[in-house]
């Protein structure tokens, strides 16, 4: 019951989100702005990997943390607004339709990210690579489960 | 004497972030996560301005600033490494050559848009409106002076 209504709130505090700023981003524009935003946390988590695997550099992981963690707290939703479930021009998507009529769900996997996201801040911060490594892992399952969903291949 | 130093020091330090991250990523990918980091900034920079001409929301400029910031530590210079002063393939880039060859300045430059962005993230945590219009015109005039000096229109 609790879930439930956490969810419901993650709902609604996205589509606020959405209905705040997406009227001022125009749909095209939405879908470059989202896709860069993935990309630039996807170089972030190249980097940690690379760390984990081999010399960890404590202060590159810190801000590679943070980098992840601006993205998940940035606000997305609002750059999947209304007429960006296909591509606009040369502008392309690989976001499934479905991600648009599932708010509940999406705004679970939201926040699933960004929760994960904030705890990897806070290993990263200890500068202990184990603890890192779990967070990583924690990250790239919430990364996986929405692109499961909703990102065709 | 104290100012060359500094600088000196910063092209030091990004010469050897580029150098440590750069193996990594291929030139084509360097290009690609560069643009998506600055694609990202400037929409963060957009919510801001959007923030301070209408109503403003201390809990999305936060965010903004925190997006950039992390944009502007995220070690960008591992991004231009060689082979990436020009398109490769479909992977184009706006950046003038002369960028490779001005590592002092580039660094200098990028040290003002840390420095800008961090201060901007302090201003935002006030939530003060003024403090965050008069510190986003700083982080503005320091994407501007590099863009003046190396981007090509």
């Amino acid at each position: 019951m609790k879930k439930i209504t956490l969810s419901a709130t993650l709902a609604v505090v996205a589509l606020s989100l959405a209905a705040t700023a997406s009227a001022q981003v125009k749909p095209e524009d939405q879908i470059k702005y989202r896709k860069a935003a993935y990309s630039f946390a996807s170089w972030n988590m190249g980097k940690i990997k690379t760390n984990l695997e081999g010399t960890y550099n404590a202060a590159q992981v810190k801000a590679a943390a943070n980098a992840i963690a601006a993205v998940a707290n940035s606000g997305l939703g609002a750059l999947f607004g209304p007429g960006t479930e296909k591509a606009i021009g040369e502008q392309k998507t690989a976001v499934k339709p479905e991600m648009f009529k599932q708010g509940e769900k999406v705004a679970k996997l939201a926040g699933d990210y960004a929760a994960a996201s904030n705890e990897l801040v806070k290993a990263a911060d200890t500068g202990d690579a184990a603890a890192v490594k779990a967070a990583f892992g924690k990250v790239g399952a919430s990364c996986k489960a929405c692109h499961d969903d909703f990102k065709s291949r």
